[in-house]
């Protein structure tokens, strides 16, 4: 308790500096990679108005919660879902243990280099991928599967480390909204287990503000030693409804901003709204070709349809990427 | 943003006043109503050994994750799980609807007054009303009956509202971990939305650190608003082996230190002091038959047996709630 009692004052004195720092901070601008506009101004301005104490919109710090999506909202989604991307490395690295896929689909079509082919199989094809390389290890085994990858893989075109392809707005908008109090969750399609080992590094957010698609796991004793083993069966899809039914199990209240790129986010950004008082949602439409890739409607990754039409009526934000971002990536921004 | 910056320096006096009050309070006894022993001694040097900077058994705030089971560990379960008297009082409220319920088991007991051949269907029974009173409705909904009741209800043979039955020295383990930067979650059988609703006022306690047992929900639009109704399908059963699984799916780390008091919190602990460094387990023993309840090796509900076994062999703290706390409820410590 003797020791307890002298630390005490350094945290204090480790608070006040906090705050001295983020005072600071706050006379700079916290979203200086957006150009100035409507979409910029959206959210200085519900920040301001739900951290407002005694306005009639102030929102306790308890209940500033806000979810983003992340592939195509935190980080790109193109040419594939940069999951994807580690399910085929991890086939390729599996490979030699299953001589059996050299005459089985989709493996044989991925082994002799044919993406196209492989994942011309769809839904059904990308789930035999996903469970022959997600599933079948422990818990922390997996963990350490994604951490290497994630330390050395490069994007195909861009040569690039993934985490150095996030968005630096997007990087801004999590900083400016924690330094405000908020929480910020990610909420995403992506495998719960595949982005919390970098989450915290690259984005700031802890393990347990992640929420994603699952696969179902079960406690085992392996030599007298207790491990969670990840089992090839799916546990939860976490796109469209099952968004906000995740976001209920895993959060239970409703957030008071959303922020989302696809139709797949548009339940997320419904229920969001719903909700009494001030309500923000964002949809980052994805219309800069030469900075990073151009697509909405049409597209079979991140489809922005439905949601784009629904945003114009509800009067939500919607960026422009290629007029309302200075820059893309952070070492743009450096 | 000119309210931001005015405000920051006022919240800067915030964290120095808040970090004064603690250093205040840590020179009164934080498990006042504690006696001295084992059991007490243990967690404070627990505590004392993870948040000492410097100290080879530190552990960063951000890992500071410790679990509590709640029936039987932060509120009794006897005579029999509270929530099943919240299902029971459902059922009476609701029988007017269901004329059908006069003669179907385990309804038709029910209403007769007789809970016993009610239950005597086991597990079956208890899910045939579990179903017909937690699913049905929105979420929304759910929240409200929850609130009502709890707000209400009275304990059948200590006359208290249950909220008043909470274990006053467990309350002070819970502040006393939070004053040392810990989060504290609870991992309960229990279902989720039955406690979130009082869990923050009670417990202090947010419902994004409450997990649970849950039925399946899905996203539905009533009448253009978005909804979630819950359906009358069983989703996950938060016990033994199910807690590290939730554990691991909610937190996304291993806690360092965790709290029950039957077998079916075991793997949970197993789990927690599995983990590098140092770890904590405690297993509350029901002893005090005159102020509380003594069941433990025979009960059915809240049976401790292996785990009473284990937490010999292994060390782990047990609490004998006659010897070690010298009050049971709050209003005795008042």
């Amino acid at each position: 308790m003797v020791t307890k009692r002298t630390l005490l004052p350094v945290f204090a004195l480790g608070f006040v500096l906090t705050s001295a720092s983020l005072a600071i901070a706050q006379t700079v601008d916290p979203l200086s990679s957006w150009n100035d506009g409507k979409a910029k101004q959206s959210i200085i301005e519900f920040v301001a108005k739900v951290t407002t104490k005694g306005a009639p919109d102030f929102v306790p710090p308890a209940e500033r919660i806000a979810v983003f999506d992340n592939d195509g909202t935190l980080w790109p989604e193109q040419p594939m879902y940069f999951q994807l991307f580690f399910a085929l490395d991890l086939v390729k690295a599996l490979a030699p243990k299953h001589p059996e896929w050299k005459d089985k689909e989709p493996f044989a079509s991925l082994l002799t280099g044919d993406v196209k082919a492989a994942l011309a199989g769809g839904e059904h094809a990308i789930l035999e991928i996903v469970m022959a390389t997600h599933a079948g290890m422990t818990a922390a085994e997996f963990e350490k599967t994604v951490k290497d990858w994630i330390a050395t893989a490069k994007h195909p075109t861009a040569k690039r480390p993934y985490t150095e392809m996030v968005y630096q707005p997007m990087l801004e908008v999590l900083a400016y909204l924690r330094a405000n109090d908020f929480k910020t969750f990610i909420v995403s399609g992506g495998g719960i287990e595949f982005m919390r080992p970098w989450t915290g590094t690259t984005y700031g957010i802890p393990p347990e503000e992640v929420i994603g698609s699952s696969i179902k796991t079960k406690f085992e004793m392996h030599d007298g030693k207790p491990v969670l083993v990840r089992l090839p069966k799916l546990n939860f899809i976490n796109d469209k409804g099952g968004k906000p039914v995740a976001i209920n199990q895993h959060i239970g209240r409703r957030p008071i901003a959303a922020f989302g790129n696809s139709d797949g986010d548009l339940q997320m950004l419904q229920w969001t709204t719903a909700g009494q008082g001030q309500r923000f949602a964002l949809y980052l439409h994805h219309t800069d070709g030469d900075r990073e890739w151009a697509y909405d409607r049409n597209s079979s990754i991140g489809r922005l349809d439905k949601g784009l039409d629904e945003a114009r009526v509800k009067g939500w934000t919607v960026v422009d990427m290629k007029q309302d971002w200075k820059f893309i990536y952070p070492h743009e921004a450096r």
